[in-house]
């Protein structure tokens, strides 16, 4: 007898793949060892979090042990630590952000799901420019909604704004941007977001006057800081009153495991109060509750802080040239800590396949609804990049 | 424009009346002073944590800022937490667990939520015995399930069995039983046990006959440790090979906030390593990624603990007491921290308001799928119980 749904078995059977991948990996960190494999494929931050955390944390464990000192707080977050995020938010979007326009949340992942929870009804259509980070699917999956991608513009990946106009249907219930960006690290120029932006805006006052939900711009930012080169990364918020803004300590705090993010809305959104309700509801109902206590105060002692990006900066301009050597083409990416390079072969299941042998695991663009490309995350030590250039040369010249 | 969905505005509208209680509360705190106020509504377990959690939280702080020390670990858990997990619930259950019949999950809640969204089809049904934690609604709710309640047998509120069996149909997908239980206090025999995991077991027998897919016991246990006058918790997982387990450490550990929990599965069930595998999909997929880091720890650090329960035995009796002295019926309850008691009018809100006038709060049975009935909760310090024995003698002159 089944025990799990059909569609659930469908999941699993499609993302075999990628447990596939990860396996190989396994195998071949067990059969070589750990140094022997270049391991590219994982987006788990693995730069140490700033030593603050430490202190932060004994902190914590002191005051840990009175009554309630790790009990339930409301739903929407620890009050001191909604005044804090509303703080930090309004300085970083230019906005102003009371703490009611805060949700803590179980990581950003758990935000858009609260989110989408709160405004997909079966057949909404989410537009999300490609390659995206194929979670996204699930997160609106979940309620009965689709993605719907359109493709970005290679080779920087900035948005086709004339294709996500035309994308945008009365189904339309949301854009996504995720700038900079998983996988291509873009960064989406301020123009480009004014142009996604209006949009929206054309699209709500389309349906004020002839009826419908309103559409949503939805900026799921978890690499905020990571932006290179003096790139700097524009404030969404302001960009339409229809915009909510999500993301997390998972990368600029190395505190992924912990699961804090939040969630925040334009407050001059008509209809504000009611959706931050409806968000700290479904984070109620769908089970995360609240978020993670001891992350909300870790991540409220450190709002200033961040880890090393220099460290990323120099994997990033490393990889770059191990990427050039071998004769790979990419695009240096201004943003995140992933590169998004060409495959050599259109079938780009092929080069994972031929990097494989080499030991350099990443991981395929099919996986980011983007074939013909491969994505490979800086989330390791620089000597890892150094000796992969030779396996990436050697990979290409099968290909010549 | 509307923002939210029409089923969440009217969740919101429908849940408004714990809103008003909960902002009534908040209200008389202010007018009256924090200690005037008898709150008994909230199941936030107010017993400080063990203190052990100081030195547990100081030991992960000195290797939180290690690389990958608050990383993302794999969405069933970190693999040394699943392995104690494995062998404490061993023992718990009397059933040979391995860590790969383990996920680590936020919290009982998300470990329900992503049960229900790995085996829920649209129009499932889940029978429960009513009175019932009411979130359970919306746990299957997301995903198309509808909650079959069924009530169970007053004044001791064990379930009704003949009746439980009488409500499944091909449709059930799942029977929950929650003992110790919320929030009657009632810990079910046994005998109950068996006779409802016989219901299971039968009903699978057929499906394998006749086709449909499997029926499962799902066992929602957060309160176990909590058992008084020598009374006992029957182990749920060996009483049929399609029992999951689910549980947290938010009440025996105080630590509600950080969200931890976990689901188990008996290793007999056919299907149990693909169910495993869809709920840890489904935890990934849902947002919650994997259980906090931090809280994992904590609970792994502390697993052979408790909070002081004689606390909350103290607490009990002398709640007893209180209603006794005001002629308030009730059955002293067994387990959990929780009081059920019958209201002296048949419309429990009138006894809530008479309440609430002596700066009483509780919940109302309605808020459990059984009216006539109000809950009390435990989690307040003794000396709010003996003041509050007043309040409720001068609440029940009302209705003589």
């Amino acid at each position: 007898m089944q025990t799990t749904t059909d569609e659930i078995r469908d999941s699993m059977a499609s993302s075999s793949w990628i447990r596939r991948m990860f396996e190989k990996g396994l195998e071949l960190k067990r059969q070589f060892g750990e140094d022997a494999v270049c391991d590219f494929s994982l987006g788990n931050p693995d730069v140490p979090p700033p030593g603050t955390v430490r202190y932060a944390l004994e902190s914590i464990a002191v005051a840990a042990t009175k009554p309630l000192g790790l009990g339930y707080c409301p739903n929407a977050g620890i009050p001191a630590v909604r005044e804090a995020m509303a703080k930090y938010l309004s300085r970083q979007q230019q906005t102003d952000l009371q703490p009611q326009h805060v949700v803590m949340s179980v990581g950003a992942a758990g935000a858009m799901v609260s989110f989408f929870r709160a405004v997909i009804e079966p057949g909404d259509e989410v537009v999300v420019p490609a390659p995206y980070f194929v979670e996204y699917g699930a997160y609106c999956g979940h309620f009965g909604g689709k993605l719907k991608p359109v493709p970005s513009l290679p080779p920087t990946f900035s948005p086709d704004v004339a294709a996500l106009r035309a994308a945008v249907t009365p189904k339309t219930r949301a854009i996504i941007v995720n700038s900079p960006n998983n996988p291509t690290g873009c960064i989406y120029s301020e123009d480009d977001l004014r142009a996604i932006a209006a949009i929206v805006d054309d699209e709500n006052k389309r349906r004020e006057r002839e009826g419908g939900r309103a559409m949503f711009l939805l900026s799921d930012e978890p690499y905020r800081a990571f932006a290179f080169d003096g790139a700097s990364v524009a404030p969404a918020l302001p960009l339409t009153r229809w915009c909510c803004v999500l993301g997390s300590f998972s990368k600029t705090l190395s505190l992924a495991g912990e699961r804090v993010g939040y969630f925040a809305v334009n407050p001059a959104m008509p209809g504000a109060e009611e959706l931050v309700a409806a968000v700290t509801l479904t984070t109620r109902t769908l089970g995360y509750v609240n978020a993670p206590v001891i992350g909300q105060q870790l991540a409220a002692a450190l709002l200033d802080e961040t880890v090393d990006l220099e460290i990323y900066n120099r994997r990033r301009l490393m990889m770059a040239e191990a990427l050039k050597g071998a004769g790979i083409e990419f695009e240096l990416p201004k943003g995140a800590f992933y590169f998004f390079a060409k495959s050599p072969v259109e079938d780009d299941l092929k080069f994972v396949d031929a990097l494989l042998e080499e030991k350099i695991l990443v991981v395929t663009g099919k996986g980011f609804g983007f074939p013909g490309y491969v994505r490979l995350s800086c989330c390791v030590d620089e000597k890892i990049i150094a000796r992969s250039a030779d396996g990436f040369k050697r990979a290409m010249e099968k290909f010549r």
